[in-house]
């Protein structure tokens, strides 16, 4: 029998479900749905950290834990949904030491202030691996609610930052290397502190002007090919947002910037298409804002043209399994 | 550094947050509340399995699985609230089988279908331990919902079943003896399938009858003593409800009867306290309720008189870390 991918995974245990009956916002956006009325949706989303597979060296404990919100936090951003409430399941290889909690709850009670959202039960349970699940619960007006299937012809593509910064830390927390360090401070901010975009996700909801959105966490190309399949529509982009100190990474060690922006993942920047007639305004609003292509009737999938050179952007992103 | 306990790591994560606000049921009852409005609280529970110390050899995966659903629906049928949907966060070792992951689906999915919920979305993860964490949520009018700390001096306390099945059954697995396998089909069920009284627990709350209400799940014993402390009460037991097999199955093997149903654990019966004057018309209705003691002003904590015999009741049952 074949070893399976993630996203095998998830579709084999969503087909199960799928059939049964249908939910609200489908199986496969950021979010799930519970409808409460027609105004009201309960939205709730779930997201696991595991220490040996989502924790580098050089991530503190407490960093981890801040990180695990964050991740749950960042769907509700694409969403433009306010959490209001989070539980935390959390698994801890024994013995359990005194510091450890308390870093983990140092951590947890962090992200929930930076996000303004209250954290109200959870579950404690010994287990080979650390193991946090963060649950996030908030409630949406679903026609305000921005799905991942909105997408149309004519409309811009935009995200709110500059993207490889992540991954391009990451590199540097596991090479250990202190030149690196002191280099490259903001990249190894951001895999050791990454952002939710939760007041800009919630800004382009409300404005009703963004037609779908994804957050960035496995990847800028796996979130522009999600868009273009739920909405079946082509991507173009004429730009490739990859942050300038990426670019000096890569150039210094000689990676490829362009693989770092597309495909390095764990970064929480939202990816969203805006009607054109509304990017302006919007940008006023969401000053980080940023045109990366245009939506297009086809060719299916996502493309990218900058200047003269054409550039594949590949259906792939960061997963487990891999 | 001194290791810790599941209960003290969960004292000390709860402490970090308790203190920032209140939170409408406390951060020690079986599920936790987020208001709506005054007449409508959104209940969310998390109840989080792990295969190296929550399944016992001989539980299939399919079996684990639906247990995992279990856990989270007793906790709601013990406040007497219906779980409405479900999210799933797995973890699991690589490389993942197809099998794996179908077992994992059919036993979400059976149990799903036994209690009347629909699973909603989730995550999947690489880990080094199975990891299945099971998201309840639910709807409650706050004055249906039966709180752990509503005993009153003169209740009646009731049980929905009788004890120690489980662990007994559990036994039974762990010795892989197979005359024992033979002899005692009801306790291997109970360990392999363990059910959570969800209409019970619903009928309880709905009739405004009882009082308080917790799950068996940490052992009759710890239960009892969740009841007492909470609600500042004593609790004086003149019965103790060992299941008739588990006497048989206790006496073959020379071991004590009582420790199986007071500490086993792993057992979704409801423990309860309910209006004496209402205890005849609720059992008309939940026939399986059997009365086992009594609720007094003092001494606090729990006490056993069986005939002429004083049986010390200790606060302790099953957990992790230990």
């Amino acid at each position: 029998m074949k070893d399976l991918t993630e996203r095998e995974i998830i579709r084999m245990i969503t087909n199960q479900f799928a059939g049964e009956r249908r939910v609200p916002l489908g199986f496969s956006d950021d979010v799930s749905a519970i409808p409460l009325s027609s105004k009201t949706w309960i939205i709730v989303k779930t997201d696991m950290l595991v220490g040996s597979t989502d924790v580098p060296p050089g991530m503190t404990i407490q960093e981890a834990a801040r990180k695990a919100v964050v991740a749950t936090i960042s769907d509700f951003a694409a969403k433009g949904v306010k959490p209001q409430a989070l539980m935390v399941s959390i698994g801890l290889p024994a013995p359990v030491k005194k510091k450890t909690v308390q870093d983990i709850a140092r951590g947890l009670g962090q992200a929930a202030r930076e996000y303004g959202c209250k954290i109200i039960g959870g579950d404690t349970n010994q287990a080979d691996d650390l193991v946090i699940d963060i649950i996030g619960v908030g409630l949406a007006k679903p026609k305000e609610l921005v799905r991942r299937d909105g997408a149309r012809t004519g409309d811009v593509v935009a995200v709110t930052g500059s993207f490889g910064k992540s991954s391009a830390g990451l590199r540097i927390l596991m090479s250990r290397q202190k030149t690196d360090f002191a280099k490259y401070p903001l990249l190894v901010r951001a895999a050791r502190l990454p952002k939710a975009r939760l007041t800009q996700g919630i800004i382009l909801a409300k404005s009703h002007g963004a037609s779908s959105s994804i957050d960035s966490s496995d990847g800028l190309a796996w979130s522009l090919h999600q868009i273009a399949q739920a909405s079946m529509v082509g991507i173009n982009l004429y730009t490739i947002p990859v942050a300038a100190e990426v670019e000096s990474f890569a150039k210094e060690h000689r990676l490829s910037a362009l693989e770092l922006a597309l495909y390095g993942g764990e970064e929480y920047e939202l990816v969203v298409t805006i009607r054109p007639e509304r990017f302006r305004n919007l940008k006023r609003l969401v000053p980080s804002l940023r045109r990366i292509g245009i939506v297009e009737k086809e060719p299916f999938g996502v493309s990218a043209r900058i200047g003269r050179q054409q550039i594949v952007v590949e259906a792939r992103g960061w997963q487990h399994f891999t």
